[in-house]
């Protein structure tokens, strides 16, 4: 069978839009709706938003208000457990392919952070070494710097070092880790992850063996030095919804091998500047800002490359008023503008013409230089010894509390 | 493209006989000629077995005399390397699939063990509990237990801790060793594995990701503690022919990471009792001699199921002599009767007919009893804290001396 015959079976299906870990794509806007359907999870409904608030004691996170958390998996079970008093823990992770995150790459994390702090919980990131060493091709010694220092930008994000573990696959693959990653790989026929990542015979093998690596954190017994005697712990995974074909996987052979099935909560992918068809690419430089931007880069890049929902002429844009639907703006803004009467008032005006494009990016470009510079300066205070003192294989203690 | 129609394509090319890790069958004897071909090795011929002589100062074990070590992939260039004055090491492994090892498991570590002493090499000897986990389906526990008998049976074969780590992949795999798989899957494609080792889509991806675990021990990187910038230390393994498409993918693949292709010795299979159509199987009892068979089971499985090739009348074999291409009896002294004179003695009047089938089964008798009771002397002496202390990861400083 050659490749592209197997990819017909598996990707063409949903011709439209290609979604999956390494490839996001679609011929219009991303259908998040037929997403839910085609990866059979539910739409993050108001009451669960709702319950979240009444038990944590806080106000929903804007992405979950906004509903750029909008999918999940048995997230409902999550609350019903923390409900009943017991604990739950948090894993997310990163493909470190390239120096410097960008936007998009944080709000995963910005997120997990909330969450770590709404529900005092602990919380394991995986750096995915390994995977970004087979796909991108690039060398062991290069894949460990780019987790490294990847590191120090999510550490930036204001992990709590009392509840957080943070491992690169290079160094910690092994012993109880390696122990679930075979009894996962037992489960897992050639022909499912053909079905599930579209593989073809042609893809080396270190991609067919990677699965299981991206699964094991969902178990708890793949951390012996952090949950040792607690392998019912749930585990909640934050990601985006690109991520879904793993957890799949991992959903379902979880009871397989004794282990509960970890519960997602999923984001949409957070738009490119040229417009809504697909995520932003780590290389492509003028699709994305970076949180290495200065000021003047992204008042460039914002006026420059951020796709307008704003009419031809000023004349149109008075009487017809801007396309929010795709104004990249707009979305940017519903993502870090924390203030709703603001982003309310914003899309009202500019929905009605009142506001033209130049006032909107210009908003934009002070909510986003503030977000990156807040960053920048976390940033720099990041240490190595910090960054080793993340991911030392330790106990943590305090991490429910 | 159905099971068995990928089976077609590498198998049954070689219908009469099939020979990988997991089976080894044929319809007639194995025919080591055609074997040879077809996997590219060589013929150990006796130049080579004189040099080993000549550059150990020692006679050439009996299993290099009597052609059981057969074949061999790049011997000479160890020899050469040796010449000059340069080290190498000996790597060599076992599944442990079975409580007890049969003789014919006892085969390569016989050999490795004259092949350390006679060159005063060090030696890894991988245990791939991780295989037969995934392969038999053993749980891990099961897995490891048998793991630690069989590193009972191997240390009982008398090798020098000095010079010695034995390693489990489940304890073992992680950091150098995991980077090392990473690089060698890397260069091996999916077809690439099915051509080699005949998988099918429905067999699982462990099995796929199997082969990267079993290559890597022939590079000194995969072993720190041992052979830190060492990088290019040559490796030579002893194994069973079988094991050959393993180090057939690994030597492929060896240049293009940057490390020397490992070079083979490899031996012809023990035959069952029954007759010389494959290798003895580990789970049929009544097939092999194990070393935990008393002298009375050994008796009673030589003279029930040893295939003779005595004539069916005494008139008959004192007339035409016994056919000893197919006689078991002869064989099995070939590899363990280590006097010469006595072999060809036996021989000479067995095969002239002089001798009977019952009087050579009872000389075998007590030449494997002999040997199974010395090695159980040996084995009862193997306490858990010498397992411990051969497979703790630990320098060998005096491992060339």
């Amino acid at each position: 069978m050659d490749k592209n015959e197997e990819k017909t079976q598996v990707e063409e299906q949903e011709q439209d839009q290609v979604v999956n870990p390494w490839q996001v794509s679609s011929k219009g806007k991303i259908d998040y709706d037929k997403l839910i359907d085609q990866f059979g999870c539910q739409r993050l409904d108001t009451s669960l938003i709702d319950r979240v608030q009444r038990l944590t004691g806080r106000p929903a996170h804007v992405f979950l208000r906004r509903g750029v958390f909008f999918a999940h998996r048995d997230f409902g079970e999550i609350l019903d457990a923390y409900e009943r008093g017991e604990n739950f823990y948090l894993y997310t992770g990163r493909g470190p392919s390239s120096e410097a995150l960008h936007l998009g790459h944080l709000v995963p994390f910005m997120f997990t952070k909330y969450l770590q702090d709404a529900f005092k919980v602990p919380l394991v990131i995986q750096l995915t070494d390994d995977e970004k060493c087979m796909w991108k091709n690039l060398s062991i010694e290069e894949s460990q710097r780019l987790a490294r220092e990847n590191a120090k930008d999510i550490i930036a994000c204001g992990f709590d070092i009392t509840k957080t573990f943070i491992f690169s696959d290079f160094d910690y693959v092994g012993g109880a880790f390696y122990k679930n990653m075979v009894k996962v790989a037992k489960c897992v026929t050639y022909n499912k992850v053909v079905g599930i990542f579209g593989f073809t015979g042609e893809d080396h093998i270190g991609k067919v063996s990677f699965p299981p690596v991206q699964a094991v954190p969902s178990f708890p017994s793949s951390f012996p030095h952090l949950f040792s005697g607690k392998d019912h712990l749930r585990c909640l995974i934050p990601c985006a919804i690109d991520q879904d074909p793993y957890f799949r996987m991992t959903r379902d052979v979880a009871p397989r091998i004794g282990y509960h099935k970890p519960a997602l909560i999923e984001s949409l992918f957070f738009p490119a500047l040229q417009g809504e068809t697909g995520k932003m690419s780590a290389t492509d430089a003028s699709s994305a800002i970076y949180v290495t931007d200065s000021g003047k880069v992204i008042k460039d890049k914002v006026n420059k490359y951020a796709f307008s929902g704003g009419r031809e002429t000023i004349e149109l844009h008075r009487k017809l008023g801007a396309n929010l639907e795709v104004d990249i703006p707009v979305k940017y803004l519903s993502f870090f503008l924390d203030d709703d009467a603001e982003l309310e008032r914003i899309k009202m005006e500019y929905g009605a013409g009142r506001m033209l494009t130049g006032e909107v990016k210009q908003i934009l470009t002070r909510v986003l230089t503030e977000t990156v510079e807040r960053h920048q300066r976390a940033r720099a205070a990041v240490t190595d010894e910090m960054v080793d003192a993340f991911m030392a294989v330790r106990p943590l203690p305090d991490m429910f509390n």
